[in-house]
């Protein structure tokens, strides 16, 4: 079994091959089989290991996502989430890899952003608020100025330290753009043509009445029922609502539960997933005044689209 | 994440040692806690991914194993079955090791047989006969062998070559033994005092008439509902019936599920699992003259025994 690190996995594998990786997969879903996640808690509150096994029938390749979730691990300067992807050779039986997870998982859930950025976003957009600057928002960033043309970054946290850690790492790989950061999420939203929220808060960051027309919102942080984000307010003003997949937002997207149970956005008002989106022309935004709202929770085969994509790359000259 | 092959479990982690850490666990289950598996069917028939995750509370160490089953691998020389076991540090989230699983579930599948012998065999047992000479069989022998005073061993399998392989193996490392090739079960079962059964018939392996009292039968190789290598007629004739896990049997173990379904042996009749085997002195043979019986499929807490005990052997001194 070959370990692949994660310096190893950022030298090989960016964010425009995780975008088309997961895009190509769309296209290829026949040979995918996966099962419903396992939970083990291991301690107190959130506190627990995650199993999430895919196979790619065509491809004769598998995989399984193992995360842990280490909530004290803050305190002790390690990761909450640490993820590793184990890869085995369905032609011969072979567990090939070990990859780590954690830049992956980052990857993939900036791709998916970027996936519903190109074909939502209005084609011009220029300036995208990011709301939360903890460990997601460089990936989803990054996935966003991938697809469009943008200028100008606004950066909102309520720890404001962290929004200054993050303008000094943007400027330092992407020094051409404009980067602010704003004191209040109204000016944020206001100014924005795409706003990207990776928060784990209970309550809307942001407020529905305050956001433009034209804007694209992507909405990545909320994971689990207690979990709201977005101002579900938004969503019966949306021209296009679309979710990474609707099985896994039924169960987990806070905002969006609620909005289902309080009769202001029923679930089967969705308008696609994100498969239908990359694949069907007819989803994408009506006009340059549409409002389209992006909420993804995330799924197994996602991660193996990346994953085998970084497999291939990581073995291709050995 | 350190990766430790065959090679290295070979040299650090022994039969003795699978008896002890399985044994030692079953005093320890209280912190123990695993998920029902996984199973994604990756071809034609039996090929698929198993995936079995468990954990330990106390020790803040979890686990899964991974398992490829690949029914053609013969035919090129690779094997069926092929297992690798992630460890996770749960203090820190950490996943730390990869360690080969293959030869560790032979020696767990070993290890429970010989907790079996030792408890329900007679204690001065020295003929033992294996049916099945496959790639189970060795462990199975060596389990027997550290917990009974064998000298003799009698070996029989359909293709006889695989005895003759088996043969060399076993007088390669224990020249002291008589080790004998029988060309019919019954002068097997008739000359042993424990008779070993490893194999995946869909029949009987033994006649259970021919059975002479005082033995002790193991059977590890039915692990299906379409797999019956021990004569469920023996079931009512014997003293104790003891399984390894009784949900698994339920599930799994082919012979018990149709002595079940037929009236001749009701999963509730059976005396106990190994658990209790090990840690209550009643559920031991009843005298010289019984016949005892131990059916085992495996379950999750066995591969974190000895996964857990191999890690600290491997890592010890580091």
């Amino acid at each position: 079994m070959q370990v692949f690190n994660e310096e190893a996995v950022k030298n090989a594998y960016h964010i425009g091959d995780a975008i088309q990786d997961i895009e190509a997969l769309f296209k290829d879903m026949e040979g995918v089989r996966q099962a419903q996640r396992i939970v083990i808690s291991t301690g107190e509150g959130a506190k627990s290991m995650l199993y999430m096994p895919c196979i790619h029938l065509n491809k004769q390749l598998g995989i399984i996502k193992i995360t842990s979730i280490t909530p004290e691990n803050p305190d002790h300067h390690r990761p909450t989430t640490q993820g590793t992807i184990i890869v085995t050779d369905l032609k011969t039986g072979e567990h090939v890899a070990s990859i780590d997870g954690s830049y992956l998982t980052r990857l993939r859930t900036g791709a998916l952003s970027g996936i519903a950025t190109k074909y939502l976003s209005r084609e011009n957009a220029q300036t995208i608020g990011m709301i939360g600057t903890g460990g997601m928002a460089f990936e989803q960033l990054i996935a966003n100025l991938e697809v469009r043309p943008i200028q100008r970054i606004l950066l909102y946290n309520q720890t404001k330290d962290k929004a200054e850690d993050l303008k000094a790492r943007i400027l330092k790989t992407y020094s051409d753009y404009e980067v602010e950061i704003v004191d209040d999420v109204e000016t944020l939203v206001t100014q924005s043509d795409i706003i990207n929220c990776q928060t784990s808060s209970a309550e809307p960051v942001f407020d529905a009445d305050t956001v433009k027309p034209g804007t694209h919102i992507n909405g990545i942080g909320s994971y689990r029922p207690d979990m709201k984000e977005i101002d579900n307010r938004i969503l019966p003003k949306a021209d296009k609502v679309i979710f990474d997949d609707i099985e896994g937002v039924k169960k987990e997207a806070g905002e969006i539960i609620e909005a289902n149970e309080k009769g202001i956005f029923k679930f089967e008002d969705y308008d696609g997933d994100l498969k239908s989106l990359s694949l069907n022309g007819t989803l994408q935004r009506s006009n340059d005044e549409s409002i389209t709202v992006f909420k993804c929770v995330g799924a197994a085969y996602f991660d193996l689209a990346v994953a085998l994509g970084a497999y291939e790359r990581l073995t291709k000259n050995q």
